[in-house]
């Protein structure tokens, strides 16, 4: 079978058959036009699922729960809500979610125990829950609803993050996103949801989707900071039919593959929208002596703070590049290193190459910065990507909750 | 003996007898009014030295060429620029480090092994060795030159960084240092330069100069970026007189405290002047499980950009305080922690004490902001030092080269 893997224009965590969702404003956060801050996702059937949760030691009380319901494994919907984290709220707050998870079973017509709770927002406030109670009640979902999912789940984010691909006519899968701040591996979003129509093994889902969310929402940094909340779930209802895909199955593949390009799509769409971003850089390492130190440098690069006030200012700085690479961990001989901006090579065996820096200022420009650092030393490859660092995300970051 | 450290006023790096330092401008750095950018330090009589190196893989050419001369025993001088790193500048900028130190030598009557260099400033461009040969000549080392060098090694620094202590009226120790940006643990200083009149054992000196850098520059952070040229550095000519120190003589851990007062001190001027800072940020982690996990609890609260620009709003933002040491990798349980700002408990058993808001941000807005995280664990504890991030910071390093 030749793999043949496609966006659908304008898809969504709706677009695979047999989910629903829907969201509405309930207070939470401050009103301005078209703000969402409360939705809910449930699949027609019961679904296999797994999840990816924050590594974090500080976990909120939303994450404690949905770990603890996810091995029931029963769990047929998420309710998520932005504007408060729920985190560092101590007993009340695990009742707040605990509550939450309730109201959304009550409306859905499912147990309490099946609905999983994602809060993201500020940390150290309780959940405004009468808001919540009267908010649930307006909240309509249906097959359309994947649009209006992604925007309640945003806070700093300046757009939703939306995604559906079609692979090869055999099954969906959709996803919503939200992003912006606190970003970082591991893991590296807030917020993800997956959905697939696809009939797969659970533990191959649960395998495929830690892998998918290696090359992809791992491989992304904003600031550094990693979020008590962090949650990557993915819902398969098997509506596509045919035999359970498993990991020797001949679609296997097929379904990796198209998870990867969907949570690729999601954690570029991440990383372009952090905090004050005004471009997204991807960062390449390629032969390394093993994948660990390839995606070690990946994201050391895509994390530095000089290298993201360099591109910020469109400058070719590549001696910052080297210097990041150099303090990752991996194994890099300077004296080897080649180093690319935009396709245009600056650097060969460590030194500076003569060209139109001028040129390479312009790459920098763009609203895409590609830099590629060869390391010419094995055979691993890693893609990570980050922003820029603008005073933008001073002032942001700055002015949060006060 | 009761120990009796004070810092000298006024005192510098040549505060300890026969010790000499000058520093002339000699064009490396743009010009503007008292600027220097070339400096010279040296031991009247052969001194003992010990030394930390940068652990960035990618290592400036004054770099290797100080680790090879260190190792020999006979140093005795340093030659140090601003301006400019000489690093990835390959084959060329090691022939342009030893030629450096061979004008030294030769200015000051000793032969060229005898010198070691330290460079900083931008990477990948080469040093404008006309300008280094010409600029020699007009330094004039003297035993008040200590404020030139101090000055000479400045690049975004906003002012010098000295520091001298006399213990008990038994030896002195000098020192001066230069910081500002790409600084970070390990080692968090770009240069620093210590002497002492003290007669201290060569294996203690190296030792004492290690336990003291763990507890002093490499607890700051400015910005998470290393340098490939940062140089830790002390020399020790024993004009003091007295029986040797050793680890186990009774002026050993004299030695040590003082050494830690002048390093911490300039770990704080560090910190305290990082590119943008407006103020200094001080987080202790206390009764953690082991030193390790408070170490680097403390460095991963003072690095995080969601702490310093929550700082720098003057916002009592503890969420992030908390899940920046969430992710630390410290054994935590939230529900146990406390966390105090400018002496202020507001956070106890990890939920919000009812306390004035205001009060706290107000003691964010001084120029040192003291935070506490007191995990309630174990019996270890660690200080680490950094500043606020401000739309500054973004401003020096996106203009930087360009």
């Amino acid at each position: 079978m030749t793999a043949n893997i496609e966006f659908i224009p304008g898809g969504t965590i709706t677009s695979p058959r047999g989910f629903s969702a829907g969201a509405t404003y309930a207070g939470i956060k401050k009103k301005s036009v078209g703000v969402l801050d409360l939705g809910l996702l449930v699949s027609e059937t019961p679904p296999r699922m797994a999840a990816v949760f924050t590594t974090n030691s500080f976990k909120a009380a939303p994450i404690t729960l949905s770990q603890q319901r996810l091995k029931t494994g029963r769990a047929a919907a998420v309710v998520v809500n932005s504007g408060c984290a729920n985190a560092g709220t101590g007993e009340a707050g695990q009742a707040d979610a605990a509550e939450m998870a309730a109201l959304a079973a009550e409306k859905l017509g499912l147990s309490a125990e099946q609905v999983l709770v994602a809060s993201t927002g500020v940390i150290g406030q309780r959940l405004p829950m009468e808001k919540i109670r009267a908010g649930m009640a307006g909240i309509i979902p249906s097959a359309e609803g994947g649009h209006h999912l992604a925007r309640a789940m945003m806070t700093t984010d300046t757009g939703p993050k939306e995604v559906a691909v079609a692979a090869s006519g055999e099954f969906t899968i959709g996803g919503v996103a939200k992003g912006a701040g606190m970003i970082h591996p591991q893991m590296a979003t807030m917020l993800c949801f997956l959905t697939t129509d696809a009939n797969i093994e659970a533990a191959f889902l649960a395998e495929s989707l830690a892998r998918a969310a290696d090359v992809s929402l791992n491989m992304v940094s904003v600031d550094g900071d990693t979020s008590p909340n962090d949650m990557l779930l993915i819902m398969a209802n098997g509506k596509a039919g045919g035999e359970a895909i498993g990991p020797d199955s001949p679609r296997g593949q097929l379904f990796q593959q198209a998870l990867e390009k969907a949570c690729i799509h999601l954690a570029r769409a991440i990383a372009g929208d952090g905090e004050g971003a005004t471009r997204l850089i991807e960062v390449t390492i390629k032969r390394a002596v093993t994948d660990y130190e390839a995606k070690r440098a990946a994201r050391t690069v895509v994390s530095s703070l000089l290298v993201k006030t360099a591109v910020h200012g469109s400058d070719p700085n590549w001696g910052r590049i080297l210097a990041a690479a150099g303090r990752s961990g991996a194994e890099m001989d300077a004296r080897k290193v080649d180093i690319s901006i935009g396709g245009i090579r600056l650097v060969a065996d460590g030194a500076a190459l003569p060209v139109d820096m001028k040129k390479v200022a312009k790459s920098l420009s763009g609203g895409e910065v590609n830099i590629t650092i060869n390391l010419n030393l094995g055979e691993a490859s890693a893609t990570a990507w980050g922003c820029d660092l603008s005073a933008e995300y001073v002032a942001i970051n700055s002015e949060y909750t006060t």
